[in-house]
């Protein structure tokens, strides 16, 4: 199982529709990328680790697939679609990895 | 449900012993936290969202609780050891930053 992270970065100047978010881009992802979309997780940063500190992320999301090669096969299709509609919700580029789920 | 985020950022320098990570850092971490740990999940950075870029981070984890009550009472008493093991598997000052669970 791999994922793909998506971090959007909190700065003063981020600008995020949480509820543009959450009930039109997520599902707008999922129906698109269809059954290779294993699961979805989204975190929403309230805080830092040192007290009274800013969550470093607005966001962190992770998308689930069974491979690259099926991650890759259900998005190259639909990329302009996903990617274009974050202008939509945020003015943040997101930080984007991929990675090997080795737990949970 | 909230979730404590730990990051580990990925550098030239960074150092990384994954098999102790996994097989007695999370287990002490799941012992030491016991029943309010309700879960863990380990994201193992394999490549950046660029073609042939590395990943930002070589580890991201999720540690799911309640509440931040229930993090706080379950991890104070404990934190020097689990904080303490750190320097046994990385030399990586994770980044940590507390998540409400909005999906997932």
């Amino acid at each position: 199982m791999i994922s793909v992270n998506v971090l959007y970065r909190h700065t003063d100047a981020t600008k995020f529709n949480m509820n543009y978010y959450l009930d039109t881009h997520i599902p707008l992802v999922r129906k698109l990328l269809g059954a290779a979309l294993k699961g979805v997780v989204v975190h929403q940063g309230i805080a830092g680790g040192a007290p009274g500190s800013p969550p470093e992320f607005t966001v962190i999301a992770e998308l689930r697939f069974d491979s690259m090669d099926s991650f890759q096969a259900a998005f190259a299709p639909h990329a302009p679609a996903v990617t274009g509609d974050i202008v939509n919700f945020t003015n943040v580029e997101p930080t984007i990895q991929f990675s090997d789920v080795r737990l949970g």
